[in-house]
């Protein structure tokens, strides 16, 4: 690789949202006096008592949780988006606004309030993918809903406000902006080549073969080349798969298998619960001919130094563009050895 | 107002921007049991000897800082761009990058270090802003500065490593992400009405007279239509400017009215010294004609129902779009009544 990619100042370009990165491999020796996080409490307890999702408890909206095995979902009671009867919009000359119509679920990973994804066996991480089908589907399904945000905050620190292993979806009658984004780069090469861009991409990862840190049968597990957060990662399948729902049944389990390293890996890296919000980009559910899409889970985790120094996405990142210290191969480096 | 806009979840258009945020008016009854921020202490000395921002202290360059009165700035010691010899492009398939060249100083607002721009004499704010004229004016000269990115972290929650009141200078050989987009909206609204779109814009906000929270002669300060954080504000020239250099002399310090009442009502909001990050968004210094342009400063603050509560942009708003639960006009209504 050209030599100053690792040693200056550059910028790098996403061919998904169409955006760049700034680079600045010299700037990882800055000292840091700024905020530590705290850690949250390690030991929880397998049921607690007090947890709004843990099984048999009731909840906000004084429904009472089932007594689950696996994964359970309910609709979010103090949902963001709600199924609304009448669409407006407002329009005066530079205001501009629409009702937004949609449906907002949590999805418990596990009835064991002390785990995390990481923690979890394969097989009930495949339990997850196959609920994360069947509500891709049955949301995707329904008329007024036309796209289908899976995702997770994990930790504190990324807004979780109850640590039992959960994550939400919400899904929406319009696509929201970075899936806009990713719908038009994608449709535009795939018209001009014929070809998923992500598969090409791939192929030319696996030449390079410096910001892979995980493979198996169906996935691969990578730091990409325009990554912001400092280790964050993309889970790709290798062959063109749409959406979720075109995962062969077979290979449901890989995509547990790659969840499951990638989570443990981050764990070991600062010796912690590792904080992220995940989600997984694909097909919009509008009934339209997406073939363009490739879809694929991306991690953005926050901590940069310890598990307690965070990279702070602020001032300069808000109003110019999002920047990072370590390079994407470095990252890489460092992940692939605690896989 | 149309009725959907004050109980319905809707999105707005942002016009600068051209991308949509998420507004769940009914979702403010939410409980919160996530994360507390802890408070950075209130009672901070006039001179810190640990400090190095504070007069005649030794930086971690070795530099000492001069015995300055009110402004000062100096090159940062760990500058995430640097000015660069040589330009360099690497391109291969689907990978891009390019190296970035620029110049971050670091700008101390005052020499006291208890002090905060809330705290600051509207002539002390006015010697910011002519510092900020000056260095935008200096650094937009030199040939390969293309973009002068003026902004400020304040609080530890935003990432900030020091409470000595300062803010920063990235400047930089090419137009981030943020620019870029507001650049596009800004020329193609200006090519087909031949006005302002900035100017149109507070046109139709003092006509509804919701979202304005406080005018002086030269100046509004409002809470955008499609504001993003909780308690988001604009601080916009009455008149078309395209960069701060066109301040009238006379007015100045309007502006810097306009920031200490803002900032002060800020502070008085929940009762601390109030974070957020700050910026400037004004035309590019790469000498191309940027009548399009109308340069206003933003507030982006964090805080969303108390000290130490804050709204976390993470899964939905990372992959999907922003999402903010009190309404604009609400928030305006808020901030108002503590000018
Ligand atoms: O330059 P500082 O204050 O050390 O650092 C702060 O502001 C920078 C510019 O927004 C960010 O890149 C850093 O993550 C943040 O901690
Ligand atoms: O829905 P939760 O977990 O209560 O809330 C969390 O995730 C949401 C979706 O990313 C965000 O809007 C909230 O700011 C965050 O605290």
């Amino acid at each position: 690789m050209e030599k100053f990619l690792t040693d200056q100042s550059h910028k790098r370009f996403n061919i998904l949202t169409r955006e760049w990165v700034l680079v600045s491999p010299h700037r990882t020796k800055r000292p840091w006096q700024g905020k530590q996080e705290s850690l949250p409490a390690m030991d929880r307890p397998s049921y607690d008592p007090a947890c709004y999702l843990c099984p048999g408890n009731e909840r906000a909206s004084g429904d009472v949780n089932p007594d689950y095995e696996d994964v359970f979902f309910f609709e979010n009671d103090f949902a963001a988006l709600k199924s609304q009867v009448e669409e407006q919009k407002f329009e005066d000359g530079l205001l501009r606004a629409e009702t937004e119509s949609g449906i907002c679920k949590v999805i418990c990973f596990s009835p064991d309030h002390s785990k995390s994804l990481a923690d979890m066996s394969i097989d009930g991480i495949d339990k997850v993918v196959k609920m994360w089908q069947r509500e891709y589907r049955d949301l995707g399904n329904q008329d007024h809903i036309n796209y289908v945000q899976i995702f997770e905050n994990k930790g504190e620190v990324m807004g979780c406000s109850n640590p039992h292993p959960h994550g939400q979806i919400w899904s929406q009658s319009s696509l929201p902006n970075e899936v806009v984004k990713k719908d038009r780069s994608q449709r535009s090469y795939f018209e001009k080549h014929k070809k998923s861009m992500l598969g090409e991409y791939l192929e030319q990862e696996q030449a390079y073969n410096d910001r892979i840190i995980y493979e198996n049968e169906a996935f691969i597990v990578l730091i990409p080349f325009w990554a912001v957060w400092p280790y964050e990662a993309m889970i790709v399948p290798k062959t063109h798969q749409t959406n979720i729902l075109e995962i062969p049944t077979a290979e449901t389990s890989l995509f547990a298998d790659a969840i499951s390293r990638l989570t443990k890996a981050y764990d070991k890296l600062f010796d912690c619960s590792f904080p992220y919000s995940s989600g997984i980009h694909q097909a919009p559910t509008d009934g339209k001919d997406h073939s363009h899409w490739h879809w694929h889970m991306s991690f953005y985790p926050p901590l940069l130094r310890s598990a307690t120094v965070k990279k702070f996405m602020v001032g300069y990142e808000m109003f110019a563009s999002p920047q990072r210290d370590i390079t994407a191969e470095s990252a890489a480096e460092i992940l692939r050895d605690l896989f």
